[in-house]
């Protein structure tokens, strides 16, 4: 390959056709952003809606706004809105509650398929809340539930006639290695196991085909890749034909046949909605409806393409200008196999990337010695990448990154 | 008792202690709110403080809010301050999810205390979604485990030597009448049960002392009478006895002893913090404060004071001049057993709801047949009770509310 510079770089931001989203967020002054696959960036409009949200819908619409603005059906209406963006239908997802207590609600729904089998295969290495979650339902399930953990290498081989589900990660929090749903789905079909999936590091970074890949459940993140705010509610999907056929137990009125009925006893809707359970943070909720909007007027392949062209440009240049200060590639070197993060090992690794704040670039380090940039095809440019390098190159010849000052780990990382 | 006038009631907020808060509200014009025990109206701080989280911390800030905004820690922070509110210690309160997933936490860590007994008491006119959770976590436990249902009058007489726990609604949603959380706790407590409570209705509207009472896990909604916004996180107690000696099924990172390990299995914090499970909804958790910030003024004894004098003189005003059209008081008329709403039974009472909401107003209807008026001291002034009192009579002496318009329920009611 000819070498890279930064005009070339420049050249394919001219000519990129996700150029324009770049204005649509509030980015702040100087920083190169590269921490999207932990939270988003604003979008510009989130500003005017959660002031519309607050001081209209709230302040002046008050109770009414729960049917006036739409706020009893928004987990409905917004998971409508972003099937798409997972590959599924608009009558398969909701927007509701945090990532693990979806993965709750959807692992305990999916072991109903087979109630004769006790076995969950997952990735020992996976972001530990799936774990934790997973661990937390199966001891209360008790009955003899284990979990089997799986590598990447061996997670077809993990999953035989004693499976009940897989629960395994799209794309890997720490590697960004990308997980073959449609193989591994079919694996876990083929032993009549249930297929559920966490897309966190997926959803909005490239495309998932939930219903292509014949998943039966499956949770994902909103507030990274897909930008609707800090904490934002979570994706849950349960494919079509499971809807009506088994029980979740967080069962709030939300999920009831007639909640305004006030009955006595549980009776599930027999559709999505069963996965609800109470109600939402509607000034959240209501935000998360701008990130899905502008994702919407994306071209998701034209998010790939651009994804998997800004992390072949970074390692190239992090392997070429930054090789004598050992930097060790952690993510995959096949783009096709990489999601929208690149990670590095670094053994020293965290005063680094505090150093690499201080010079306006903001990515994360996860123990131990994962140095993670996240790129997020809808607000950075192919010169952002040229320009990180060239700071961190500044930053590990200058030393800087070894005073004292960077070696006090904060409480959050 | 002398003719209550509208001057009486002028000069009963001329002399309220707590008359400077209503200014504190954004409250729509020429609207009579009397639903802010479904969700209580606006601090107006809250409007910056919205904007505060969105275009600052989270567009300029980004992911360095975890720490720098100190989001991450929410939960915990805006426990410690609300716990006062409800009689707990600092230490003792998280702020998350919903009231019902926090409800399935805190009785599935409930039942441990008695691992040999099956029976959980209830009353079974509560709110459906109390009786909805508990039926989806005895459901998922199996192994025997019931619930009995017993009302007000009899709750004592249901609390034997079979019972694990009660799980039971301070104040109730439909008719306002207080349960005696003490008497009911020692009962518990006399026959080696745990003592689990919810303060939707009473947290904010009354003094609630949840150690005084000895109780051993409770939940709390916050966006009524605390008015920390629509769908705000909600309260969860744990008695401080109780920390590290359970565990609560919904285990997600947030209850992890150290969560930025990234350690593959689970094991739990031992203090308030092991109730938490995922990332919160950033945006509606840091309004929160707001409402919070508002209630740790005002002196939680005036606010049951004037509540009482409102509901005592609502009743009086409508019994004395709307008794010709058949509303029956459906709470307790001692003021000391009602909580801060006063409801009327009356069969056609939707389409009256709907006619007083179109002359400004705004109460709601409970099926069957319950028209409730919530009274947020806060907010409300005694003159407002005689105004609403007249625009019913007027809508009941005019027969307006018997039009085609008001006939057909929403969806939302």
């Amino acid at each position: 390959m000819a070498k890279m510079t930064r005009k070339k770089l420049a050249e394919m931001d001219r000519v990129d056709p996700l150029a324009s989203f770049r204005d649509e967020f509030d980015l702040p002054e100087g920083v190169i952003y590269l921490n999207g696959n932990s939270l988003g960036a604003m979008p510009r409009a989130a500003a005017d809606r959660a002031r519309r949200v607050v001081e209209h819908e709230w302040a002046k619409g008050l109770i009414g706004s729960m049917n006036t603005a739409g706020w009893y059906e928004l987990p409905s209406t917004l998971g409508q809105k972003i099937a798409p963006i997972v590959g599924a239908k608009p009558n398969e997802v909701v927007l509701t509650d945090s990532t693990g207590i979806n993965l709750y609600k959807v692992l305990a729904s999916a072991l109903q398929i087979r109630p004769d089998r006790r076995v969950v295969v997952m990735e020992g290495s996976n972001f530990p809340t799936n774990n934790y979650m997973v661990q937390g339902l199966l001891e209360q399930l008790g009955d003899g539930y284990t979990i089997r953990y799986a590598e990447a290498e061996n997670i077809l081989d993990a999953i035989d006639d004693d499976v009940a589900a897989i629960c395994i990660t799209h794309v890997h929090y720490k590697t960004g290695n990308i997980l073959d749903m449609a193989a591994i789905t079919d694996r876990a079909h083929a032993v009549g196991a249930a297929a559920v999936w966490d897309l966190c590091h997926s959803a909005g970074a490239m495309p998932v085909e939930l219903n292509a890949c014949n998943v039966d459940f499956a949770v994902a993140c909103t507030y990274k890749y897909i930008n609707c705010g800090p904490g934002s509610p979570a994706i849950l999907f349960a494919a079509e034909r499971h809807h009506g056929k088994f029980e979740q137990p967080l069962t709030g009125w939300y999920g009831h046949k007639a909640p305004f009925n006030f009955e006595r006893d549980y009776v599930p809707v027999k559709d999505i909605r069963q996965m609800l359970s109470g109600t939402q943070p509607t000034v959240s909720l209501s935000i998360a409806e701008i990130g899905i909007d502008l994702m919407l007027r994306a071209d998701i392949n034209e998010i790939r393409r651009k994804s998997m062209r800004m992390t072949e440009c970074f390692i190239e240049l992090v392997e070429e200008r930054c090789r004598e200060f050992g930097f060790e590639l952690v993510s995959p070197r096949d783009s096709a196999k990489r999601g929208s993060q690149v990670s590095f090992f670094k053994e020293d690794g965290y005063p680094i990337v505090r150093a690499l704040h201080d010079h306006g670039v903001v990515c994360d380090y996860r123990a131990p010695g994962n140095v993670r940039f996240g790129f997020a095809p809808l607000y950075l440019r192919y010169v952002d990448v040229w320009d990180v390098v060239d700071r961190l190159r500044d930053i590990l010849s200058s030393g800087s990154w070894q005073g004292a000052k960077y070696q006090v780990r904060s409480a959050v990382t």
